[in-house]
């Protein structure tokens, strides 16, 4: 371990006790001086440090910035989120970045998490909205061994996983949208973007990418999107720590992908329509060129909505938006 | 038109004749010491051209390398072939050049060619045997607006363009073996590897690869494959000029992918069964982990093989290697 990542490891142990320069200077075996340069760099990293000439050091704060040893502090997964973390302060995409790396053949559970997105993208060539440091942008790699066919149930997967993982940590009524936004009080949280990469005979990879609103502040939506988003700091008045959420999303994730390669997707199925509560709900459903207004008498194994009209011809859509009819 | 281009279309017309270096100065408003320097670029294209201080030039044989302006003279297509061709003397990997250029928004129809490949791909994570000049090594990409569950029907219509174009230029009895190998007298004269990048919303783009063995002499072929493979040499005993096989695949794939878009798959799945000729018959199929052996029912709409083994079960098989027991 690095002499800083050993350094901020005592600190957090003394957590809210000041420790002496000397103390730390001999725990560690280097000079007060390089303490000194580490405590200095940790504070760039945005970790709360009090410093006194003659009472040392003392952590106040653990940083908010999504670093990786941050993240993996207490971090209980097998894999996912192990191995190496991309800590990215700025990037175009994070789902971009996670494709070029897993075609450069980085490996399953590789995650890549960004502070803010330049080009951040939604489903159907939409953006996704990316401010600095107020919400979680991340892209995990996967590299499961199925078809090309059975590959949407990942996405369907992801949407329980993120919805596990807020309703864990919050007290948020938490609702998966078909097919795969996260809602809360009928507005968006949350976006999945699964981007797939396959021959015939089998997936290469998959890259599964989340933007989750946490203390994005109401005023900060652009317009065009404020009346249908909200964040958790929006939900509930307090700043939320992020590391705790990506924490908790790795870990749900794991669990839910060890459940599907060993049991199948039965039981996550049926709890992604528990979540989902859209069966027997009238919807209006847009896809590309059309638009469909009618029952939803089921969604099947593969994440397929199956819409009876009021002529009571039944479709099968693949994708699209979904506006619930209640009132 | 660049000069060069211009002189190579006009000693066509003239073709086996020979042409005064002082007309050709005319006629394109350049020096003949310009005609001069132009004519030597193309003898290094490996244009057969013939040079006398009195007679000027001839041209006694077009080049025999896939150069983009030999493919494009003549194609008749609307799109494919018909915009940038990239031709590579050597690459790794025609499929994975494409890719990159698809992700950086290469359009519909964009062809990449190469004469060598240093790391040739074939399906399953198997190598593709890719020796200079002797082969077809080239990727296509499409941008079909289809959901992801569509896109194995590109990877059999592939396969019906490849067999319409060989069957169209030679006397050789071309068939398909599942899912999308293609044999002349019982042994691999081409394949085909298509890689998908897809949203679960839609697909993104389509790299269509193809391998085919046209002047590969039989001792060239590794140890290992030499038993099942074959070429148009080998079959003919005559070289074959590779640029109209270009031509023909990209017209044949042009027309199936148009009826595609137009009439849905029916029509194209009809031909391919006829040249498949597998249902009926007793195979052995190995996937990853299994074998099955039994009677082939159907190859379904979406290319799955439906086997029926000695035992009356009846098996869905997504894709692997099929053996025929005949004999």
């Amino acid at each position: 371990m690095a002499t800083k990542d050993q350094l901020l490891l005592y600190l957090k142990e003394e957590r809210e006790n000041w420790v002496s320069g000397e103390l730390l200077s001999n725990k560690l075996g280097v000079s007060r001086a390089a303490i000194w340069k580490h405590i200095r760099k940790l504070k760039e990293e945005d970790y709360v440090i009090d410093s006194s000439p003659k009472k040392g050091y003392l952590l106040r704060d653990v940083s908010d910035l999504l670093l990786p040893g941050e993240i993996q502090d207490g971090l209980n997964t097998g894999v996912f989120g192990k191995g190496d973390i991309v800590y990215l302060p700025e990037t175009d995409s994070t789902n971009t970045r996670a494709k070029d790396m897993a075609a450069r053949g980085a490996p399953e559970g590789t995650l890549i998490v960004a502070e803010k997105q330049t080009g951040g993208r939604g489903r159907r060539g939409r953006s996704w909205f990316s401010p600095p440091s107020d919400g979680i942008y991340a892209s995990l790699i996967l590299r499961p061994i199925m078809s090309p066919g059975e590959a949407p149930r990942i996405t369907l997967m992801t949407s329980v996983a993120v919805a596990e993982a807020l309703l864990s940590l919050t007290q948020l009524k938490v609702r998966i949208r078909w097919p795969n936004d996260i809602l809360v009080n009928g507005k968006k949280i949350a976006g999945i973007l699964t981007e797939i990469s396959t021959e015939m005979d089998g997936v290469d990879y998959i890259v599964v990418g989340l933007g989750l609103n946490v203390n994005t502040p109401s005023e900060s939506f652009p317009e065009e999107i404020s009346g249908g988003a909200t964040s958790i700091l929006m939900e509930t008045g307090k700043q939320f720590p992020r590391a705790p959420l990506v924490r908790a999303y790795l870990e749900w994730y794991e669990k839910y992908y060890e459940m599907f390669k060993k049991d199948g997707f039965g039981s996550i199925m049926r709890r992604w329509k528990e979540l989902a509560d859209i069966v027997g709900q009238q919807v209006t459903v847009s896809v590309i060129d059309k638009k469909y207004i009618g029952e939803v008498v089921d969604v099947d194994g593969d994440g397929v909505l199956i819409l009876k009209d009021n002529n009571r011809d039944t479709h099968r859509i693949f994708s699209g938006d979904v506006t619930l009819m209640r009132s």
